[in-house]
């Protein structure tokens, strides 16, 4: 008999077919058994029918426990009452494991024991439902940029240097140097895009920070695209379309999770071009009008990226930023030296920053000259600086965060739910 | 002007653009002077044509230098004797720089000289092959297990404890606690597996390796497929369908760098299924008979994994090995418990082995017992342990190496030419 999923059943009514799953919910009824199995694509009623009471299909049945796996054979046939709408009828059933009982229940159950156990929780339905809107979140990404001429060029994770920073790093002996764990990729895309265009580079980013909040990980995964050639505007262009092509595809093949998440479509269904913008400076008076207490030149904090988000019903782009508040590679405004042209993308709904990027400085002498005012060992940047020295030309980029996307479409406050193994500040198991 | 990137040239025959990249080559010819500007994504002859010996142009065409980044405007028009079959009518020009004496040049550098200038070595036309087909290879994978029905499960880098021995572990503090990074998401993937059904994790894997040979990385990129309720024999099944997938695809969209890289593409055409089997047991004699030293229940080494190549035109599977030589996870033949359901893939045409995997142990007592034999800590493993409390099946799955397979596909001998920032023993910069 043939092995099918069952998200594919309906291509197989009328016929026999086994689905191998594990049991999620069964109930009993005068002469039937209904089993509710799951494998992994779906959820699937196997009715048992017997008019003997004794029926060895009975008493298999009444072995099996919540995740016990069953190998279940039997014919396919639509039925409207069923959830999605066919049943198998059960001819024959292998039991390959009584599961020992299952600890997690429908009842509540504390966040800590529920990432004790996360190895687990994965098979509950919505956080079933949030990893395959990850899942199709990572996909939208890669088909935007591979269909718009991207190459991917993955950067390396070890490195020789910090690039935002050195208090967040993750640090690791390489033999006899020491090397961290990149916290972004773009200083090598900046390398790659002089020899392809336009590159990409999506992988696993960290961050060892000491901070507890729902909006961190210390170990997530980010995008990031860079340009050879292009400007603030044009990132500004390239970083609005990618969201909105990642919500399109959300809404048009995984509306079904969203209704397990019970997400409100609508506003994600009301995001469209163009975002509303505000530089910096415009921003500021309107944060304090609503009571943030930030004064200008500094950072905005998560009470700000909160405000920010009530600005407008979709994400709103903030741009012109303090250079002193920003990277050093950050590309300064021509009319106005101490601001950059950086710009942040802040989610709708308070989901805080999704991206970040901007222009990178070209020019040799302006980039040494930063270098040293962050005191950042020139050596390790020689690299960096040939850049500038052969072909140097104007560059942008951003860096786009899978979690707080993925956050954002599924309507989750806390992004631990958003990757399947969360590292946080104290939590590295499982 | 409309900017457009040379690989889309033939799409704007007889318009005016603008391109935007790099000088390549130069070469003058009485009234007319030929600048070949590369951007990225192609070459394109940029021709500037006057009767007047001190046209502007021309002196901006004198003083550009090898790597400019220039700005050309004007109409594309075929050209059958230009490389690519078009060329530009240059009516305006801008430089953004001119370029410093570029280090590399068509002469003959030493390998460490290159690989310390690799951030541009990348622009050379051989390693701009090789990262092109790369980012196929790694397209292809992800098509062919989106198109399967696979999730994407993420796996963590950061993690409590060793998948595959403990010597060749990075280590990181991780506040209070130590963490090493993975090797491979197998154990996790295991645990989507029973949530998902089929699963693939794809990221950055590393291994601290003190060997220096032309088949090491240690950072590389690995994609692992798991799939529930699978045998050995699916997962070679499956690990056939995507060799054949990958080479397929680069066969079809990749085939001008397989040109630019001399790559003879026969071999590879010649692929097909099934591919050649052999148990351990069986393979040993053969090895022996063309040299290898190799005594039974050793581990294959270089030189066997070329010999074993030679057996067949397409790829060798080994299966059934000693369990001793393999991990503690690997699933004991019923007939022969000594020997365990792992296999191997080795390339063809001397590129060592590129698919390693099997089933896994799936009976709790079983893997208990390994777990003690091997020592390792049952605390950490206790989360791995639950899955065979919980819904046991046989389950399998493999890890394809990206680099490996690249390096076959483009018929280069040294893997550290697969990936933009190759980390070897002792490389860490750029």
């Amino acid at each position: 008999m043939k092995w099918v999923y069952i998200e594919d059943i309906g291509r197989h009514c009328g016929e026999d077919v086994e689905i191998r799953g594990w049991v999620y919910h069964k109930r009993s009824s005068g002469k039937v058994r209904f089993l509710v199995v799951r494998d992994g694509t779906g959820f699937l009623q196997a009715t048992i029918f017997s008019s003997e009471k004794d029926h060895p299909l009975f008493h298999q049945f009444d072995a099996l426990t919540r995740e016990s796996s069953v190998i279940v054979r039997g014919a396919v046939r639509e039925e409207k009452r069923s959830p999605g709408g066919y049943e198998l009828c059960v001819q024959d059933m292998e039991t390959l494991q009584i599961a020992q009982e299952y600890p997690i229940s429908p009842k509540e159950h504390s966040t800590a024991f529920l990432m004790e156990h996360r190895h687990l929780w994965l098979r509950s339905r919505k956080q079933h439902a949030v990893l395959q809107v990850r899942a199709e979140v990572i996909r939208a990404i890669r088909d935007f940029f591979d269909g718009r001429g991207f190459r991917l060029m993955d950067t390396p994770v070890l490195t020789p240097s910090a690039c935002e920073g050195t208090t967040t790093l993750f640090e690791t002996a390489y033999f006899d140097q020491k090397a961290y764990l990149a916290q972004s990729g773009q200083l090598y895309n900046e390398a790659t895009a002089a020899a392809f265009g336009k590159v990409y580079c999506f992988g696993p980013t960290f961050r060892a920070e000491r901070s507890k909040t729902r909006r961190h990980l210390l170990e997530f995964w980010m995008v990031e695209p860079e340009v050879a050639f292009a400007t603030l505007e044009d990132t500004i262009e390239l970083g609005t379309d990618l969201v909105l092509f990642i919500v399109d595809r959300v809404l048009s093949r995984r509306r079904s999770d969203l209704e397990d998440l019970e997400r409100d479509p609508k506003p994600l269904e009301a995001i469209s071009k163009p975002f509303v913008r505000y530089t910096y400076e415009d921003i500021i008076p309107k944060l304090q009008e609503k009571g943030s207490g930030m004064a200008p030149g500094e950072d905005f904090g998560a009470a700000e990226e909160t405000l920010i988000s009530q600005l407008s019903p979709g994400p709103v782009c903030i741009t012109h930023f303090p250079a002193k508040i920003k990277a050093f590679y950050m590309q300064p405004d021509k009319a106005r030296p101490d601001l950059v042209l950086g710009v942040d993308f802040m989610a709708p709904e308070g989901y805080g920053e999704i991206i970040g990027g901007g222009q990178r400085i070209h020019d040799l002498s302006l980039l040494e000259k930063r270098l040293e005012e962050h005191q950042l060992p020139r050596e390790a940047y020689e690299w960096y600086l040939d850049l500038r020295r052969f072909g140097a030309c104007p560059h942008s980029g951003f860096g786009l965060g899978v979690e707080r996307t993925v956050s954002w479409m599924c309507g989750i406050k806390h992004i631990r739910e958003t990757i399947p193994f969360p590292r946080l500040l104290y939590r590295l198991y499982p």
